[in-house]
């Protein structure tokens, strides 16, 4: 009764609230072009209603991908050729698949050529395995005994979920037996006092997501890819996503985790427990360990309180300095409630307006630099609102914001949200593009997209966007057409910049097959001597998703 | 500007918003006894106006535990005693003795007994080594020139904080080394955007405290012991404390370490970034490992904007399913806000009552059987204080609350507070105190304290009290005087009975020589035999922190 008072007052008062002169402000607070701040809004479902909401760099929908299958391949394919096969693995033999079939059941063991292929390619066509098997195992005992005997016979293995990932690292890049997880989706328990979900690996992200909404609570991540990826891939490469700003890392949401060793050995720990220090807590090895130290069967996730109101905003600011400021403001004055803060150059706008079908700028085409786009989500509509407003009314006198609106309602938010996830599908349309996804400390975050502008110069137009609030950069480079000479602009500076600044080649995606080989840019010689070592502890075959993650001269 | 105007406005409204009938309430929804919620109030710097704020179990102030050091002689002093001196190690002498002093110059080099006697106890007298050596370097080179040397000459160290743990982690057992980080407490930089603070592991956590809050931000953990621990120690023991419920676990707030492994070796990876998906995240190894895996040296962490609003609640409820669907529904409502729920039985405020000066009960002394405290913390007054009130109101409609008041002041607010944390303080004067600090999940919690209750009888008073919030339980038995007979009835029954519900014999202080034995309770064998693994592999000589974490038997 409480929250339905609470919403007629939301209507009653709204108009008042949102008229500037019933705050005292001059009309010429709310942006250069008087175009005030309009109604709010109560999203409900968001990601449902507003279509496919996809995540930055997983934000190439699948259609975009799929239409720019050949670009992708012209661009990428031979990395993963040039991977000579370890030797020492064995070749599989009608032996070892009678064994599978023992375990599993003739139906858990697949060797149709278009079942295995589709096993062997990644969603974009980009990497490409040559695998003969593909194992179905449907409890954590039947994957114990396949590690088992694939670890005594040297057989090299990758586990494979939604196969969503970006970097090659779920497919095999030669004939590794693929073991697909999808056949583990059952949800074990659902704590509804602390809000604890505990599954097994293969549940797909968006039916958890589902499962637990219907009981009060969300998935701490989300991502563009959740209808496909498994909660138990989201941990073996540490997912990111849209909440991270929100609820912070997988390392901070799991609770606990059931691991296969690359030996067979289950491990326990499975605990539902916040707190709980008693020796070392190993199952943060398993997460982002992209399946090379042991294949993730159960998972134990807390999931925050599902709240009822969210705003949207979209805001242009003059220089990246307001857009620095802007985020440190946000997070005092709104810190409990911001669940997004997402930057774009003008660059990137005025990509989408050309590319992207029925969209609209919310500003006027004036040359604004940068845009910002802000979400908040928070347990009462007319508190969260009247917090929002007065936020933008003092950014605005403060000279952050130049100009900026509310979406009103879910066609306005759809479309904020249009404009910044299609800018990844408008940049393919170009032709060429190149495209890094960079940690860099947010006060430098902007300077390497004005170097790269100065390097490639005419040759191709740069684009910065990304997670602002994560200090996660998008850069992508665009150009009719692919050439070597943009190539030599971009890497290695690209990388090496990265490196000087501390900064992570590699934000959210892992380094997969892709940049296995490209790992000392982010991490010191001494640390991936010790990745190597406890590599070798735990899988001393190697069997466990070999050439990925590691350079091979650590192994 | 804006602030202020928001404070007016907060004592213009407050007596408007706080009458019952102006919100269509009838004033017997505001408990039994019509005390009403009181009026809001604005808390800046709560802790040092409160006076010592002390963690749960950390909840003896060092007065009490002063007090009472006879008794904790009693209770514990005899488990170090039966560990063997590992004779593998060496024994130092002059001439390592004067290595020291060439790397660290003579005044770093302590031998004083005075000096090194109080290095060699922890701060309740519970546990005491017999070390010569006291070395305090001022650098991570030092650091690493003296485990250098310590390993290739077998010498065994132990890494001290601000040696306020608990379980005798911080000091020998034996004649280790003694290497106090005391000397490095420089703080590095500060990123007033992102609030990520780089720093020595030596600083004290509430110079880091004042520093950020100068700044505009607060740490993300809050200790009772912060006027003398060590953020380098918190790390280490992945310390819990007052805002776990709110910033969550180190492990998702610490974003880059430097550690100094047993060899020697700087191990860098003193990122900045918020993500960082290149290859597998070392840090976490060290984020609670208690010193066995390496020296942590620097340290950067993610801080938290500082946010103006804070509100206390003190509420009754009839029995301990209500206390759980408060929780669930300060979730649902207050989701964002909520900064401490900590629970406390009937017998926990009847002790506090007799024992503690100057403290009153603020709601009636009727027969209630539970006491909920609730802090929000925000960044608006007018609608944090809105909010709480609205759920509070609802909660007594529902049922889930008898009776409750909110503080109206820093006194009452202080007042409320000293109940929570005084109730280990007032245990402590009834004689005997059995104490112990579980993680169990929230719907068994009280579970065990009325199974104690049932076979400790007429022995002794059972008291249940903690961080509902995060299922952390305090579970102390009080008795006039320690007996076997009492004992025989709590152990190993507790520690069984934890393990029965896959909790944690530790939640929130580790292991160290206390517990190390007991790990079995909490973690599966295969989990204990790969943490001895990883030990082996990082540590070959076993030097650093021995005896502790881990069982003997895996080593």
């Amino acid at each position: 009764m409480a929250r339905r008072a609470a919403a007629g007052l939301l209507r009653r008062l709204g108009p008042l609230a949102c008229e500037p002169q019933a705050r005292g402000m001059s009309p010429t607070h709310y942006g250069t072009k008087n175009h005030g701040f309009s109604r709010f809004y109560l999203i409900q479902g968001r990601h449902h209603l507003y279509g496919s909401r996809t995540n930055v760099e997983t934000d190439d929908t699948r259609q975009s991908a799929h239409m720019n299958f050949e670009v992708q391949k012209r661009s990428f394919s031979s990395a993963a050729a040039h991977i000579q096969r370890n030797p020492t693995y064995s070749v599989l033999n009608s032996n070892d698949v009678s064994y599978f079939k023992s375990v599993l059941g003739e139906s858990s063991v697949v060797q149709d050529e278009d079942r295995v292929a589709v096993a062997n390619v990644d969603w974009m066509g980009k990497y490409k395995g040559s695998s003969q098997l593909l194992l179905l195992p449907k409890s954590t005992t039947e994957v114990s005994k396949i590690l088992s005997y694939c670890n005594s016979r040297r057989l090299a293995v990758v586990p494979q979920g939604g196969n969503t990932g970006l970097v090659g690292g779920s497919v095999p890049v030669h004939d590794e037996v693929i073991i697909s997880l999808g056949g583990m989706n059952n949800i074990i328990s659902f704590d509804n006092v602390n809000g604890i979900l505990t599954c097994e690996a293969g549940c797909v992200l968006e039916n958890l997501s589902s499962f637990v909404e219907n009981k009060g609570f969300i998935m701490p991540l989300d991502l563009g890819a959740k209808g496909s990826c498994h909660i138990g891939g989201n941990i073996s490469t540490n997912a990111g996503g849209l909440r991270f700003i929100r609820y912070g890392s997988l390392h901070g949401n799991v609770l606990g985790l059931e691991v296969v060793l690359a030996n067979g050995t289950v491990l326990d720990m499975l605990t539902t427990l916040r707190k709980d220090n008693t020796g070392y807590d190993l199952k943060h090895l398993f997460i982002g360990s992209e399946g090379s130290l042991g294949v993730v069967t159960k998972v134990a996730i807390l999931t925050p309180a599902k709240l009822p109101s969210t705003n949207v905003a979209f805001l242009s600011c003059n220089d990246y300095m307001s857009c620095q400021k802007l985020l440190l403001a946000a997070k005092r004055s709104l810190g409990e409630i911001v669940s997004a803060f997402e930057f774009m150059d003008r660059h990137c706008i005025d990509l989408a307006m050309k590319y992207l079908e029925g969209v609209q700028n919310p500003l006027p085409a004036s040359p604004y630099n940068f845009y910002v786009l802000i979400e908040t989500t928070g347990s009462d509509e007319s508190y969260d609102k009247a917090k929002l407003e007065a936020f933008l009314l003092r950014s605005m006198e403060d000279g952050l914001v130049a100009d900026g609106v509310i979406a009103q309602d879910i066609s306005q938010a759809s479309n904020f949200w249009r404009i910044r996830e299609g800018i990844s599908e408008a940049s393919v349309k170009v032709g060429a593009v190149y495209k890094y996804d960079l940690s860099i400390p947010v006060e430098k975050l902007y300077d390497i997209v004005e170097e790269m502008r100065s390097r490639v110069g005419g040759m191709g137009e740069v684009l910065g966007y990304g997670h602002l609030g994560d200090g996660n950069l998008h850069l992508n480079i665009l150009s009719s057409k692919y050439s070597d000479k943009i190539l030599e602009q971009i890497e290695p500076f690209v990388y090496e910049w990265t490196s000087n600044q501390r900064g992570s080649i590699s934000a959210e995606h892992g380094l997969g097959v892709m940049k296995a080989e490209k790992i000392h840019y982010s991490k010191s010689s001494e640390a991936v001597q010790l990745m190597g070592s406890i590599k070798k502890l735990l899988d001393p075959n190697s069997i466990l998703n070999p050439y990925k993650v590691l350079p091979q001269s650590v192994l």
